[in-house]
């Protein structure tokens, strides 16, 4: 363990490391992992601590749906997992790409901003940067007003069936885009949802009109209720065609970018969350 | 690496380490695993090994249930997921009380007494001591008896369908409270149960009438046969509405302490076992 | 971490350790892991980097079938889990006979031959070697010819349903034997499948009649279509009784070596992967 801290923007700060690249950590309590540290990026000091990936959109909220729900469509769990804001973890950093991925740093760093980067699913770690189809970040601190990490972020806003209405959205942060831009994040979803959103933000806690919940919308904010075509992550009941990741992303047709459909690009591609 | 060695016990005798916390540990043969050393309680040394974590009772002897069953209730799987006499392992120690857990010490340990918590779920791991609602330890070494752990304990008291009838029971061992006490005991239980048990034991492999193997009756020792009220863990098969780590805590009402059903703290708790 | 190496033949290479056991090893990112070091066989230096275990052929494509479907037997998902050319890993090495097992190596390591053990479940790490069945191991630097590793042959001859008839089959390579014989290979299958394949060989992709596709086909060499029968893992759709890992050892009595089921100790043991 070349050093002990908490976070990339600790050795980057301490210790002027700018290699992006697989770092040590550790908790508050002093439990070692390794994750994916981007030194570059504006600034740097960005750690890895989840990926949210679906290998197929037809194996819904079964085994392997860590971010929704591994036990079925049921609204009397409303809560799925409960992964968006427990201290379980799963996957290792080089699978980051190819399975769903949650380390300690998700619930034990303290941050203020997030970045995402969408990439392709299967990318081997030294080529994410460059194979992803859509890389941003906040600047404005904001999670300093929510605990300062998602864990707590969606401890206040919880990511359960029936939790309230579509209106009772969670925070939708101004975005800076590293690669892409806001009408290439409008082209990643289908064309009916364009109507719905406005590019240029990510939303926590969406709810749509069936009251379900989903935990990320990725580079927009909803201005409608139908935000199971373009938000992924959620409680434990949806519509019974719409529970998993990409709730309904395929509602018209799968990956072909028409009517509610995302495109082929986006419900192919691994969700990476970082922090600083 | 600080130091090595095979368990907390050790660490305390070797190093003189009285601080509660996470260490490294090592099996026979070398493989390194984080886990939490209870340095304090009734002269210290104590080492987690596992953790019992039922997320919700809704979701019976599906993904998750690694105690009993993730494969559903089958009489062709009785001993469901086998986890109590194998070295299958999972989990982070600081998940503990989100999801289950077991590492190596489970089976590699050489062990005299047991010490169990239940905690709150998803309590952090700093306040598991005070948040517990019950800590007791053995002080007989019982566990010489049996091979040093429960891996080989399980082994010659099988948690499997239909092994044997109730009165085959495994052994019931007196325990001395750190946290509550006998009656404290009897009231997380429902109000039928309490007429069926003796509390100031801890209880391995019981049987109920239906054939169904538990594993441990933490906190009470058995005197009837509906030790699925009682009881957690399992093997892989039970009456039908009954699979999952509590069987049927819930039978009367859930976690309202009505009939047989246990109360809220008991269910939505989390139950740390340490060895010594 | 008393070495950096990626492979076991570069700690037997460069820091002349002899002893079989558990090692660190690191990945080309520096991700670091524990796997055990097979020292001595053929001259030493064999990397384990996965195993396949079942534990019950009851369980058939449900949760732990990580080497063919978790999602039950669906062919919408044709390369059920994918494992056997993703970057996910799964299990530790001490339980490589109690539940499945994959390590960075697997996809990490540029090797030239494989060796492979089958070991009875459940038996502990220091006894694998006289516990096995059979051992062998290639020796003609095949894996030269398909990237160094079984995740890259394996993207060249995807475990995908309905990638093709049974005449694409995969490589057959041929094996020497540390531990049994070709005679005692046939017997450790059905009497029918002794008519269908040549001992001898360890064959990669094979496809049986209904365009299931199966990973391995361990110390054998199909020539016929019914290669359910004898060779394990597979994509994620099989004739409706045939899925899982084992797909149809037991098509006429579960571990009875009648007609095409295989043997009891066949059935029973874990298929341990190594590189060199």
């Amino acid at each position: 363990f070349k050093y002990i801290a908490r976070s990339c923007k600790e050795i980057l700060d301490n210790h002027s490391e700018r290699e992006d690249g697989i770092y040590y950590l550790t908790t508050a309590n002093g439990m070692k992992y390794q994750t994916f540290c981007d030194m570059n990026t504006a600034g740097g000091g960005w750690t890895l601590v989840a990926s949210v990936h679906e290998n197929s959109i037809y194996g819904r909220c079964t085994v392997g749906d860590r971010w929704s729900s591994q036990q079925g469509n049921n609204p009397n769990l409303p809560d799925g997992d409960g992964n968006w804001s427990n201290r379980n973890t799963f996957g290792l950093v080089e699978s980051a790409t190819s399975d769903d991925y949650k380390n300690p740093g998700y619930y034990d760093i303290a941050a203020k901003d997030v970045s995402v980067w969408h990439v392709p699913n299967n990318f081997p770690m030294e080529h994410w940067n460059l194979a992803a189809i859509l890389r941003y970040h906040t600047e404005n601190n904001f999670l300093r007003l929510y605990g300062g990490n998602l864990f707590n972020l969606f401890k206040q806003f919880p990511v359960r069936y029936n939790i309230g209405s579509c209106s009772n959205r969670g925070p939708a942060i101004p975005i800076v885009y590293d690669h892409g831009n806001r009408e290439s994040t409008r082209n990643l979803y289908g064309p009916k949802s364009r109507n719905e959103f406005d590019p240029g933000f990510i939303t926590f806690r969406a709810i749509n009109n069936e009251r379900g919940a989903m935990a990320i919308c990725s580079g927009v904010k909803p201005r409608g209720c139908n935000s199971e075509h373009y938000c992924i992550g959620g409680g434990g009941y949806f519509h019974p065609d719409q529970c998993g990741y990409f709730p309904s992303f395929d509602w018209d047709r799968l990956g072909r970018e028409q009517g509610w459909s995302a495109s082929k690009e986006m419900t192919e591609s691994a969700v990476l969350l970082f922090y600083r």
